[in-house]
């Protein structure tokens, strides 16, 4: 449908318009077809996370979170005491991306690290008063904003069949 | 489980070994709790995702090809005589990020770019000989060992169930 549209369109304006140069001619757009690739789970499950997230990060815009952000703040509020290699490895984070992280939450006064009096080489993390604050506006506007219009599209059962497949994809695969 | 028998394994080791100092007692590892953050749909995408992109990589392992280098392949081949824009946009993939990609795969002899007749500002993507055997090879590869197991794991309705999920996502949310 959109595709004879714009077609038509196209060359509704190019009768109006001045005859160019040959080289200057761009035919009118055609979808690129997906074809078979739309049928490989890999593909389609990397274009719905494209989506989520860039979802995910307007609904929080307010507060300036990523998805990696956000994870972190959860994982290590639901864990104080936690080192950041043991939430780093949890979330599947590598350690230099993570510590890059963890510098941009310190920064913004979320979170803190300190070094553990059992081993002074690892470092435990725990949330700002502020950091506490954010999360959960986040997890309001998330809640409120995000996963209620997902459920609204797909059904709150189907999305909950949907978070059974994926975390069995996550887990047992 | 695996929890307790850790820690009562270290407890084991513990009292066989000689005292040492506090500063370098490591406490017996204690799953960390990734408590309601199983619920968001964005978190539990992206780990299986993850999984998945993994497992992938390992089937295609004798060909040494990403999700994405499989993707663009996929895509040159079903769209023959488009150009790298229109490839990339349809695949959400950055120009930077396009053009290294593009680069490897004409390396390796898989695909070549050449100049549009209509507009030589714009390059022309079509697999060469080497290009459509190795992604005949790879498809097979992914069909047989990885997609397979994913329906074994969850059965043939589940997967066709979450497929339709998942576009839905990308395409409508």
């Amino acid at each position: 449908m959109a595709v004879s549209r714009s077609a038509s369109a196209g060359a509704a304006k190019a009768r109006k318009r001045p005859v160019r140069a040959p080289s200057r001619f761009v035919p009118p757009a055609e979808a690129v077809k997906i074809g078979d690739l739309s049928g490989f789970l890999g593909y389609s499950l990397k274009r719905a996370q494209l989506r989520i997230f860039e979802d995910f990060i307007g609904c929080v815009a307010p507060l300036q979170l990523t998805p990696a952000q956000f994870s972190v703040l959860m994982l290590v509020e639901a864990n104080p005491g936690r080192n950041q290699t043991e939430i780093a490895s949890t979330l599947g984070i590598l350690r230099p991306n993570f510590v890059a992280l963890l510098d941009e939450l310190e920064s913004r006064d979320l979170c803190v690290r300190s070094r553990s009096s059992n081993d002074r080489r690892s470092h435990i993390l725990r949330l700002t008063e502020k950091g506490r604050a954010v999360l959960s506006r986040a997890r309001k506007l998330i809640e409120t904003r995000h996963e209620a219009r997902l459920r609204e599209l797909l059904g709150n059962e189907n999305c909950d069949h949907l978070l059974a497949m994926l975390t069995r994809i996550a887990q047992e695969f």
